[in-house]
């Protein structure tokens, strides 16, 4: 993680400490902006701008001239900057505050900044995309350990029923996903981005099925498999240190939970090749669930930067015109599972703040800060629709659909 | 109907009857060219050309060398003409028949000839889109009586059973639109293309809302008038014969079950817009029930010509780019019911086939051979995924999804 900005706010000389007319020509205006989700301001020098919202559900506590410049110049990318850093400080409802910065705008087209950004993205090479997933994924599976469930599934869960507990759900995920390819004894699958090897090991114990199981997190890899042999499953599921776009062979099931978003929208047609190659188009089909959008923008600037280096949630039409069109596959269902995402984020949130001590101790209150932001700004994401979670299953076209009806699916 | 090719096969000549080097070189080719659909070929000598296959599925007999050039030349035009003359008879297994001959090519992206049509595809004015309508759907509600459901639903019905009748899976359908929309009582509702109304009487008689249903061919319009008054329905539905563009009002469900595929792609726009102005954004909903592609290509030149001009069924990319994001909408469930679709084909079909002196006396034989084919063909299309039927439940961006998981759908 790069040091500028993680330098903790210092003691604001009596100079700095008096507002100046800028100060409030800027704090009045980012007052005025914050109001409609009842957030209030609080300046250095302990007085607020005048329009303070009635029942607020909290405040930003600006320590110093610069953090206030960044808010007003670039929320999207220096709030994150600024409350990492210790600059700005959320007092009051954590959450709300950070669900209502997300509501103060819609989710509609990219802005012009954003724009910039789209066009600007190149492709991860082989060795960028290593290097983006080491930067996230290769904290140390004791780090996840704190605030994962048991199986360490790090994608979003499906709640059956509204009281599911966390590792219910990501067990009722991983039995979703087989049952909507009506995985069967035998079948071939390969996985693409496996994390710490669940859904795979899942496939092999329950379905009888033969994984291969690809990723480039070490860390997980390694974990993976041990998992595996410690379980006696290293006869049916392989975990492959090996980026998506090398894999070959052949299978009946092409899976991938949680990898799109790390793709990237210039290797969408690397990824679509890779599944025309493997996919057998008779008995083939496959799953892709992801983080999208309803319409293309980038992923938060901060996020980019600090959490999620490269990463790029597409749109549901970017993903059929250049993943799916190009492969000749046929849409079979689409589900948008945004709210069980937002219910993840906060259990994951939960689970995270409770282990504050432990991974302030371990990484800094920076880090600790950084990540309680990520998690919450991310619900605020999908319990305000800024970010979808779809469900993608296809088949090759022309292919015998899987099944006549859903209700198989969902009543034993 | 254009007059140019429904002149019956004039008898051979002697000099005509005999076949020469060029009719002996078409006829190898076509030979070829049919023999992995299993299909046979003879000629207006009653000769076939070598290479006939084994356990054919049936016979193409050629009745003279116009149509043998039509079918070499142009097939996915030329085929429909022929037949629908009667230059051109099938033997043996006339479904069978048909299907082989979807098989003969995969559904993958246009050919050059379709790329032109597609790019010089022009947008349907509000006058062409009644021309367009009313050429297939006013030729009399007692034609359509003979063959479709009673209360006359001219869409893919939903079949919960392999043993479903066709009146059972018409009204299944109804329900699975209306539970997917989660409608309830109050609600107001706008349908886009009604048909004969069945859909609109069923949401106000069975859940309560409130409909405004619009339409532009007359004779649909008025027999769904008069069953409204006739079911005490007046005060809850109302019968528009107006364009979907032309839609004003708000309301809280945008319904649209089989007109996509007649608003043309250059029109989608205009669609979207409409969605846009009259779709609450709070307590909104809606779907769009429509036959699609796995990927941009025209429809068969002949059914445009014959049975629906300025028809064309969309991608789900297409949908989703130009129908759904413009609108701020977000992707909530689709569905592809594609062997529903085959199989609502093959009931028409059947009742049609049975229908057959009806049908000739009222129309001539012609209109009768083209009309069979149009259902052949279609039913072929569904069952080898030619075309896909797609069901697309979408909300706008941000507003709270309309249930937690789909099991409510599926269970009672």
């Amino acid at each position: 993680m790069r040091a500028d900005f993680l330098v903790p706010a210092e003691p604001a000389s009596r100079a700095e400490a008096r507002l100046n007319l800028f100060d409030r020509f800027l704090s009045d205006r980012l007052q005025r902006r914050l109001r409609p989700g009842r957030i209030g301001l609080e300046l250095w020098d302990g007085s607020s701008p005048p329009g303070q919202p009635g029942a607020p559900v909290g405040q930003l506590v600006v320590r110093d001239r610069r953090a206030l410049a960044g808010l007003v110049l670039n929320p999207d990318l220096y709030f994150g900057e600024v409350y990492m850093s210790g600059r700005v400080q959320v007092r009051g409802d954590f959450f709300g505050v950070i669900e209502g910065l997300s509501r103060l705008s819609t989710p509609t087209g990219p802005s012009p900044r954003e724009r910039i950004a789209l066009w600007t993205s190149r492709a991860a090479d082989l060795g960028a995309a290593r290097r983006n997933i080491q930067h996230h994924y290769d904290l140390g599976n004791d780090f996840y350990d704190l605030w994962l469930d048991s199986q360490l599934v790090y994608t979003c869960a499906y709640y059956p029923t509204a009281g599911a507990t966390l590792e219910e759900a990501q067990v009722a995920k991983l039995d979703l996903v087989c049952r909507k390819l009506a995985l069967r004894p035998g079948d071939r699958v390969i996985e693409a981005g496996c994390g710490w090897g669940a859904l795979a090991l899942h496939m092999a114990r329950h379905y009888g099925a033969t994984v291969r199981a690809f990723n480039i997190s070490t860390e997980q890899i390694q974990f993976a498999r041990e998992r595996a042999a410690r379980e006696g499953l290293t006869d049916r599921v392989e975990f492959i240190d090996e980026d998506y776009r090398n894999v070959a062979g052949r299978c009946d099931v092409f899976v991938s939970v949680g990898m799109l978003e790390h793709v990237g929208r210039s290797n969408f047609d690397a990824l679509s090749a890779v599944i025309r190659r493997t996919l057998d188009r008779n008995t083939g089909r496959g799953l892709l669930h992801f983080i999208g959008r309803d319409r293309p923008r980038p992923l938060n600037a901060w996020i980019r930067r600090r959490i999620f280096p490269g990463a790029y949630p597409p749109s549901l039409t970017e993903v059929s015109q250049y993943v799916l069109e190009p492969a000749d596959l046929s849409v079979v269902d689409v589900e948008n599972l945004r709210p069980h995402y937002a219910r993840t984020l906060a259990d994951w949130r939960h689970r995270f703040e409770a282990a504050e001590s432990h991974v302030s101790v371990q990484f800094g209150d920076a880090f600790y800060r950084a990540w309680r932001l990520y998690l919450a700004g991310s619900q605020a994401a999908f319990s305000t629709g800024w970010m979808q979670l779809f469900q993608i299953v296809f088949q090759p076209s022309g292919a015998p659909l899987l099944r006549w009806t859903r209700d198989g699916l969902y009543s034993d």
